[in-house]
């Protein structure tokens, strides 16, 4: 196991412990803080040494810059836990600054520490930490625990049986089976309401949801109603604008925020704007898309019904993003006031061929927001790696599959699974991976990430676009799945009904209308309440939002990190089998005067039935079978400023 | 050691061997191909095992796509050396369009293959291989072999003796030795000219070099000439405009290319305009830099004498950068002709705080070059990482150290040398690193290169902003450094004086006045004769500019890899101590019915005293101390399209 997983490796993250604040502005300095363990070892797993120099490498309009840090305390003295606390200034001087930090040994070697980990060779500038001076998410990003619904799935009022199925729709009874062939795949009608979502609220409350994201609620011609044909009102088939009034004053009551969902990529083939871009060749319309000479147009995949945005047009920006009168900002504001957005297709919006207006448009959405109500949250859809676009300047957070869902579905699925579409696994076969893979897969695509972007980011087991996880998930992983979930950083989230043990072959079966009614049944409380113990977990311990991370172990069946503020830290572990793991006392920075005994008599269990032990300094984290475990632990004694 | 370094791992890179066309446009579908050796090992070093999928996945406006590969070829039937060929086609969407290969094992395993290596785990997209649809580099500029002349150092015409020195100038004879200390340090003026290095092409000519490049030959107050006080004409104290042009005439009469250097970031504060934008608050002048209210400005890195420009100036952008009558476009056309610039600076150009138009202005500085001269060259310094701005838009090529200069120094300077400013090693000392992290850091570092940037990138032993390599040298090494500068792709880069054996602690104190004369000397013709031999080694292998690379072995003091055409085949072997490394002789692709004995056979010895032996179907190369060596072998028998 290298260095970077034994947890005695010096540490830096952007958390508070490390960075004197997390909403720096453009040309002010700030103190980072590097911590150095007592028996700190190197990245080739030898004793670090005694340190000659330590200071950050900074990169202001690209040329390097170098600050020489000073300890702070000598560990023991102060911290009482051992380690070396050293500090350095940097002055932010580009809106998204990188650093990195340098020890060099009084033997020569020259030790570099970034978001990639520790390395003896020098780092990359795409794995700097960074200091971001754009406008911030909202103090209540990083404290969300988001709750899915796709509004045609999840709960129909009385009101939705009074209204009459549109022509485009195949109808269905809330118990009827899927139908997944076409036309029925995106035909198929249950009504579902957003009145239903409001007289459910109560639910979500008694998960420890605060934030409800709805896919689409515009007026389309499908269940998924990502086609839409106008941004001018919400859809009456939902019960309309009035209906997402009352569902976002309900759940404001609540203190539930609530979040849209915009295709910023495409609409439907029967949007207003298309259709009198496609009848009239002249008409301002025709610059909001891509057409060609022949009269066809670009859509998304080549999927005919998703004509593509052309953002070149200032009147569609006009229109859809920019300014008070925008779509963006009109649901933002009175009545609708709504808390934000999700980004649909966030990486492909405005890029096509030699032309890339992405950035212009992820911004001018931001401004808009900004302007409207700047107390609001901004999601971008960009499944892959993601980092490129989302260093700060307007999406808080990723919807990514590649940080987390995928690796963790490489670990803990059965081996062999299958996975239909919309999770990205190449050929639709989910690769079987060690621990250590996924801990190392993590690290690789948060590694570009800000930190503040990192806690935005989405934690998701699956989605409305992917099949569900418990489908093919190994026996009895799902709470290490959303434990995981719930204690890395990012966004919790729960795809509505993955708390009833659904399941779902791909994005399409995966949109099963919910099981109202059953949350008695036997195989569905157990699931209900590890979805409320672990909401609750996240909810009560605050540095599971905001803390730093740090790696302590990771082996085939088992991993071990635990999340640290000034006020609490928490250990966690997760196994997929009977497991266990073990490290050195001291990487928990708990306290040297009781060593390992000192850890064990500290920690106190919050979850999960995994046992703790302590004998020659070492700690023994051990279960015996699928397991997660936390456990609280004193805050980290950081020397004072 | 990992799969990457077997020799026995999948293979693809942007040679012609593996990619259809050098030079595609948008659109355009282009074959790329994997090669699989028998026998191929995982990234774990496994067996890699028989493999149920080949392809491509692409990134197409940032979305993934799969193309499937075919096998062209069983190998031994077509190849005759036991390597499997697949074949996928690629549409360039985008103008830089990445694509990585993926191998799916019948054992459901993922091998990813992207310029960052193998991998069992997705890789990021900064590191895929990648098409780029942006104009080229002229076909020359591959086979360029740079020569750096710094003019006040070079040499001095008679004419050099009427002229009298410029007020700022502390006058020295040719003997005389370097004074460090400001003034003199800048101010310290030899008096070479432009007819001086005119009248010592012959030199060039013997060395074999085909590429000069002057650094500035503007007016200025400096012997650097950095901080220029016209662009309008080359300074007189050089021999004016009429010796630039008789130097280029005489160069190009010689099959020699001139580049000139260029200050994109800033001017002197002598400059013209800088004069008037002071004197003269409301000139157009005083926009074309970045005026503080109090009268102060902005500087590189707060220098006075070198203020910065502010390209958001459209004035500014016509007279220097952009069109047939800017100073990018003077020095193009006739008289002077130069065939490229290098642009001084580039990393930090157009970049100050909030503000980036770096790549509207390297973007706007080749456009302007591609109407004037389409068959020149730009090459933009970028010190450190430089990958994100030579992603092929307009940099063909950096002046970077990180892949090449300080990894070749940590691995061939005496352990705990110092190093003097300009090279970029922190606090000034090299740390000491093995050869296998010599080629990680290196591959770490061109990673992210398109391969046509990789060719045009400068493999540098030094410079004139560096102290000099041979001052702190391991015994022996020269050719070993400069051997690896000659066969690893890339620009091979003389520095003016390192053929002489001519050291410096920094960068002011490599700018030694030539030693003219010397040549015959016995401490010098042994160099030159090095210098000679290797840059003969370099023109008559063009597999050397323009094959592909596969790295074979790497150690602690030795490594080994081979250059790869249709043609011909290099094998080379550096070491730094006696040392022996073997591998596999299934890994040189050079035969399969022959074996390791076949090897030997084919191989023509081109370079060095190292010893090729083949035993058990291993090579063994083996050499008594500090060697280069360098093999012929038959080029890559690839299967016809």
């Amino acid at each position: 196991m290298s260095e970077q997983l034994s947890g005695l490796g010096p540490h830096h993250d952007g958390s508070p412990l490390h960075v004197s604040t997390q909403t720096p502005a453009l040309g002010e300095t700030v103190r980072v803080r590097l911590r150095v363990p007592s028996d700190a070892i190197a990245a080739d797993g030898t004793p670090l040494g005694s340190l000659a120099w330590v200071g950050t490498r900074s990169n202001p309009n690209r040329e390097p810059r170098f600050s020489e840090a000073s300890l702070v305390s000598g560990g023991i003295e102060t911290g009482g836990d051992g380690w070396q606390w050293w500090e350095a200034e940097v002055e932010v001087e580009n809106p998204v600054h990188g650093y990195r930090w340098l020890l060099v040994g009084d033997d020569g070697r020259q030790h570099w520490l970034s978001q990639a980990g520790l390395s003896l060779g020098e780092t990359r500038d795409r794995d700097d930490f960074k200091l971001v001076a754009h406008e911030p998410a909202p103090e209540w990003a990083a404290t969300s625990v988001l709750y899915q619904v796709f509004p045609d799935r999840f709960a129909r009022s009385e009101a939705a049986d009074e209204r009459p199925a549109p022509e485009w729709a195949f109808p269905a009874e809330w118990g009827d089976p899927q139908r997944l062939d076409p036309p029925y795949r995106s035909g198929q009608f249950y009504g579902g309401d957003l009145d239903g979502v409001r007289e459910h609220l109560d639910h979500l409350e008694s998960l420890g949801v605060n934030l409800l994201y709805l896919t689409p609620v515009f007026p389309a011609r499908s269940n998924h109603r990502y086609d839409a044909s106008t941004f001018d009102r919400v859809d009456e088939l939902l019960g309309g604008d009035d209906a997402l009034v009352r569902l976002v004053e309900a759940a404001h009551a609540r203190g539930i925020r609530v979040i849209g969902d915009l295709t910023s990529n495409h609409s439907g083939d029967a949007h207003e704007w298309f259709r009198t871009a496609q009848a009239d060749p002249s008409s301002v319309e025709r610059s909001f898309y891509s057409f060609r000479d022949d009269g066809s147009y670009e859509s998304w995949l080549g999927v005919p019904s998703l004509p593509k945005f052309d953002w070149s047009s200032t009147e569609l920006r006009r229109r859809f993003i920019e300014g008070p009168d925008s779509v963006v900002a009109k649901y933002l504001r009175e009545p609708f006031g709504l808390d934000g957005w999700r980004i649909d297709v966030a990486n492909m919006t405005g890029r096509l061929g030699g032309v890339d207006l992405n950035a212009e448009v992820r911004q001018t959405i931001r401004r808009t927001m900004l302007e409207v109500n700047p107390d609001t949250i901004l999601l971008g859809e960009s499944t892959n790696d993601a980092a490129s676009d989302f260093q700060g300047d307007a999406w808080h957070g990723a919807m990514t599959y590649t940080p987390f869902t995928r690796p963790l579905w490489s670990w803990l699925l059965e081996p062999g699974s299958p996975a239909g579409g919309g999770i990205g696994f190449a050929l639709g076969r989910v690769p079987t991976i060690t621990g250590r893979r996924f801990v190392d897969a993590h690290r690789h695509f948060v590694a570009e990430f800000p930190w503040r972007t990192r806690l935005s980011t989405m934690n998701a087991l699956d989605t409305h676009d992917t099949p569900r996880f418990a489908t093919n998930s190994r026996e009895g992983v799902v709470p290490v799945a959303f434990g995981l979930a719930v204690t890395l950083p990012g966004i919790p989230v729960v795809w509505a009904g993955d708390e009833f043990g659904l399941i779902g072959e791909d994005g399409e079966a995966s949109r099963t209308p919910m099981p109202w009614g059953t949350e008695g049944d036997p195989e569905v409380a157990p699931v209900l309440e590890t979805y409320r113990a672990l909401l609750r977990l996240r909810r009560e311990q605050p540095v599971l939002a905001t803390g730093g991370i740090r790696w302590l172990a990771a082996e085939g069946d088992a991993i071990a990190f635990v999340r640290e503020s000034a006020d609490a830290s928490v250990l966690v572990f997760a196994s997929r089998h009977a497991a266990a793991i073990e490290f050195a006392a001291g990487a928990l920075a708990v306290g040297a005067t009781g060593g390992a005994a000192g850890v064990a008599d500290a920690a106190a269990a919050l979850y999960g039935d995994v046992r703790l032990a302590a004998s020659d300094g070492l700690v023994r984290l051990e279960s015996d079978g699928p397991a997660f475990g936390a456990w609280l632990l004193p805050g980290v004694a950081a020397p004072s400023a």
